[in-house]
């Protein structure tokens, strides 16, 4: 087992470099804090590079950390931790897990989650362990939307990433492929061709685009779907945040299987 | 017209404690920034108690400074915005309002949200937002909800503060209120007696508890309500965001007239 009290150490030095995307990318690399996700990410099989631990985690965690392989251990002082957490209470444990490939093949069948730039990393992690909840079958990042490696989305996600497939790809594609397969694609927007989400029953397979958080779905892509829908405003808000009108698309569809 | 530049000034000092609770109710007064939720305070007719605004702000919303009361209006330097403002990029208008008496009546007729306990600001803040969205009559919160005269709160909600009642009110007297006006309560858990949320149907009047984030509805008063719901995970995700949740429920609710 390693031993890290420095937070001069030039390890401790690269680990922080993972806070930010284009390291991540790099090192093919995240980091995840907390035993929760931490135990989903290992039962998950995810490969875990380091788990780091100080005093505080040593004393939690014991039996956990004993049963995980000792070349991945590091034992590392407070402020080292505090230096790598971006968790305003840090929980005295963060691992270094590798970067999945992106390689995981789409099948165009059951629920599908199609996400167009939308930013919010809370939006999109919430989005994601929705998606997991309500049944879907994946989740797609098009052109823009948050990664999914940083800290506040994977803490959204509460681990949903190891569940379901999460998968970065073009969206214009994507939905040729599900119209191909004979998939209806839905898009949400709020005008007069869209049909309220009501009127979709029967939706086995389908997919739903969501859009961005001020501008909504490109227009590309709302003219490529089956059928554009939208969820009716009864009260004088404007709309509704992103994250919860997936999550009314999302069970709504579900449950007309 | 006023003018402050200096973020000396005693009147800026004293602005600035409205950032915190205690002096929010000691002021009976709260910050809002932004033209859009300043137009929807305006709009609503709440008591605007100062307007200050920089050059960017003079500049974007001249027509509409000109129709507001010159004694309201309070010409600031940027440094005094950037001072008082919360928002990474200030956006140059912020006003100062008038806190309701929280005296509104609660009428026991339509849908009513009652959030026991509820703590993070932009959960609070969504739920409000979604329940005027979906068309509730109004929310109560009870014991330790998140203040929505905070910054978070208030900019989550959008505005839907000014659209319907949000009352303070514990929530023991509300429920039973409630069910001697024989609207059916519905609390929200994951347990045996529950009963999924899409058994519930002809959902005129009601009222929708939903609960602390970690702990959920406290005990004693899902003791009380007629019925306890959840909503059926079928992925592997442990559980929902509340103010997801609360969205499907509420619309759910609402759809069932």
């Amino acid at each position: 087992m390693k031993e890290i009290l420095s937070t001069k150490n030039t390890m401790v030095k690269e680990l922080k470099k993972l806070h930010k995307k284009k390291y991540r990318e790099e090192k093919r690399q995240y980091m995840i804090e907390g035993f929760h996700l931490i135990e989903e990410a290992v039962k998950a099989g995810a490969e875990i590079d380091w788990i780091l631990f100080n005093q505080r985690g040593k004393t939690e965690w014991t039996d956990w950390l004993e049963q995980q392989p000792d070349e991945l251990l590091i034992y590392v002082s407070e402020e080292v931790l505090v230096s790598l957490s971006e968790l305003p209470t840090p929980q005295g444990l963060i691992a270094i897990v590798k970067m999945p490939d992106d390689e995981k093949k789409i099948e165009f069948t059951g629920g599908w989650l199609l996400l167009d730039n939308v930013q919010d990393p809370g939006n999109v992690g919430t989005m994601i362990r929705t998606a997991d909840a309500a049944g879907l079958s994946g989740v797609i990042l098009g052109e823009g939307s948050s990664d999914i490696f940083s800290t506040k989305v994977l803490r959204a996600m509460q681990g949903s990433n190891y569940h379901l497939p999460v998968i970065r790809k073009p969206l214009a594609g994507i939905i040729a492929g599900f119209k191909e397969s004979k998939v209806p694609v839905y898009g949400t927007e709020l005008n007069r061709e869209a049909v309220s989400y009501q009127k979709i029953t029967n939706s086995k397979d389908y997919a739903l685009i969501m859009g961005n958080e001020g501008q909504g779905v490109a227009s590309e892509f709302l003219a490529m779907t089956d059928q554009n829908i939208y969820i009716p405003i009864k009260g004088a808000a404007e709309s509704l945040n992103v994250a919860i009108a997936a999550g009314i698309l999302m069970y709504h569809l579900e449950n007309n299987n």
